[in-house]
């Protein structure tokens, strides 16, 4: 078990990382004082498969504890849903000192978090991330994201929760595409910030994909860090310094949109995304042949994706795999254009000059933004 | 003309009262460089008797112009409408650079602020009261409340506006009883923090319920001075010093709400929340015979009530209007009870020494309470 400090100042929190540590939730809760009333989002999976044993602990610590149930799909990262919950918490709220536990992944962080930030105008929350992205990224710096019926990530907040409890042993049973679609946000790290982690993963790969509880506390433990260091610089991503987070998400983001959703996740379309911001680096002149080499040969090892299929169906470790829509290099450039971060018509990159070394680059030409997704399809 | 400033770092803005000054907004919003397209929330009387005009001077400035018209009700200070009004932007912001302005009451006040910091996580906002309410109290500080279905102004964040504009001249057409709430709020302020204040309410309230531009300049300018010095000093009211602006409000919003909402108005609830709180400090032995009868003849003078009406029917300055819930002392203690304010059981109110002088007193006995209610029905 080791703690990593996020320093910002009244807002600071401890993010715990380590093995079996679930069961010492109430413990860390108790110390920080937040109130006495537990309400917990998950899913119906985690409240049959932790929910029991999550509740006798609470109680016996003196917490009362109440379920939320929201559907584990992305309808629950959704404004409406917002409303949902948030009725359903006044509904109990009488006379009651509530905080919130989110305890699933990153749909049920950011539905949580911008529920705790508005209702009452704030409301203590606590993360505990079930998901290997949720806990090396989304449950990190408190920026939420909920989608509106006219377009997905359009309402959110920076809230921060009051602590982070990320038990590595429940990424244990977590199944095999979701756990690559984490390590390609770890993999992320590795390029923009640590070229140790790099080597690490290079390296120990397997380790992860067996799911060896050593390994996975390495990449949880590092990556926390790494976010953390990175929040505590730039908390509202107003200075520049967390835009490097989005490494990868620029083309990642409009490939998973152009797909509606429901081709590649996130994990995967942000794999094609580092892949795209490589390429793009490269032919900038700014990324040598071996650099690129090395990253493509890390994601085609851990079994991400490296080409954007054009089809409307997916082959994935579980099967052929329907997807709303069918990904052309117009559909992404579409999604691309209509991106939030795209401001006053003028594109925006994170790129890279080597492992570990990030520049943000503007005005990229339209021409080599083409080449590099038609390369990849 | 002239200029408060709200000094809170990087969130710092003016507050600019002034006569006439409603063509001068394209100005000033062009040297805050917020963005080119301005997304108007307001409602139809406002939208016909001034919108055009608006329209000309922005567009004039180079701004492009959206109405969103919204009810004149308390169905507009709602999470609904929120998302109405939320989609409503999503639809209309194709690379766009919007800011919104909350042209009109505390309401579309409220629902503009809540809607601009959730918005892409934070959209710059303008506050342009049009009521004397909203202008001296409700446009400052960038608090913001909606109603669940479960219950009133259970949703809210802290979301500073980059300026409030406020044209007195926008007051002389307000109706008798807008304006004699928003008095409600003015003799707030002076009873807690500006004797001087006060005493020019005493000898200058026939000016105001004339609608004389001088006196309205006055009490807009000396409000908005308060309310920026308290806003400063506690910002998110996590010190307690932002607490005396509830002076009156505590017993108020138990009048406001016993009667459904739709009994006495929120200036009003506050003008019989004053006189409680007035008369509970009086009954702790803090407050002179003196003090109390300056408060209670200052209120009678400008025409708001001093006794709940216990009926389901009021007189107003409008006629008979329909109330939707019998005002009981037991409906107002319940409502009392179910106060978010109300924190571990153990009651707090702000109460008064003298004017100008306020105390924080928790554990009031209940019997005193009570004892005052009744001395009110």
């Amino acid at each position: 078990m080791r703690t990593i400090k996020v320093n910002l100042g009244k807002r600071s929190y401890k993010i715990i990382v380590g093995t079996d540590i679930l069961k010492e939730l109430p413990k860390y809760i108790s110390a920080l004082g937040i109130g006495k009333d537990a309400y917990i989002i998950t899913n119906k999976f985690l409240r049959i498969k932790y929910g029991k044993k999550m509740e006798e602990a609470l109680k016996k610590s003196g917490f009362s504890v109440r379920f939320k149930l929201v559907p584990d799909t992305e309808t629950s990262k959704s404004f409406n849903m917002v409303n949902v919950v948030l009725n359903d918490i006044a509904g109990y709220d009488k006379r009651k000192q509530i905080f919130i536990i989110s305890f699933g992944g990153g749909v049920i962080g950011d539905l949580s978090g911008i529920v705790a930030s508005i209702y009452k105008r704030g409301i203590p929350y606590i993360q505990v991330p079930t998901t290997l992205l949720a806990q090396v990224d989304s449950s990190i710096g408190g920026k939420t994201a909920v989608d509106l019926n006219q377009g997905k990530n359009l309402v959110g907040t920076f809230y921060q929760p009051r602590l982070v409890l990320s038990d590595v042993e429940l990424l244990r049973t977590l199944d095999l595409r979701q756990l690559k679609a984490g390590l390609a946000e770890v993999i992320k790290y590795g390029i923009i910030k640590d070229k140790q982690l790099f080597s690490y993963l290079e390296n120990h790969f397997l380790d992860i994909l067996e799911r060896k509880t050593p390994a996975f506390t390495f990449i949880v433990r590092r990556c926390s860090s790494i976010k953390a260091g990175i929040v505590e610089k730039d908390e509202k991503e107003e200075k520049g310094l967390r835009t490097i987070l989005n490494f990868g998400h620029t083309l990642g983001h409009a490939i998973e949109a152009a797909g509606g959703f429901r081709g590649y996740n996130h994990g995967e379309a942000v794999a094609l995304g580092i892949l795209c911001a490589a390429l793009i680096s490269k032919k900038l002149g700014m990324l040598s042949d071996e650099s690129l080499l090395r990253i493509e040969s890390l994601i085609r090892a851990v079994g991400l994706p490296r080409k954007i299929i054009p089809r409307n169906r997916f082959l994935f470790d579980e099967g052929l795999q329907s997807c709303g829509k069918k990904l052309t290099l117009s559909g992404i450039l579409k999604a691309y254009y209509h991106d939030k971060k795209f401001k006053n018509a003028r594109n925006r990159f994170v790129l890279i000059q080597g492992i570990g070394k990030t520049k943000i680059v503007e005005d990229i030409p339209l021409r080599i933004i083409k080449e590099v997704l038609r390369r990849r399809i």
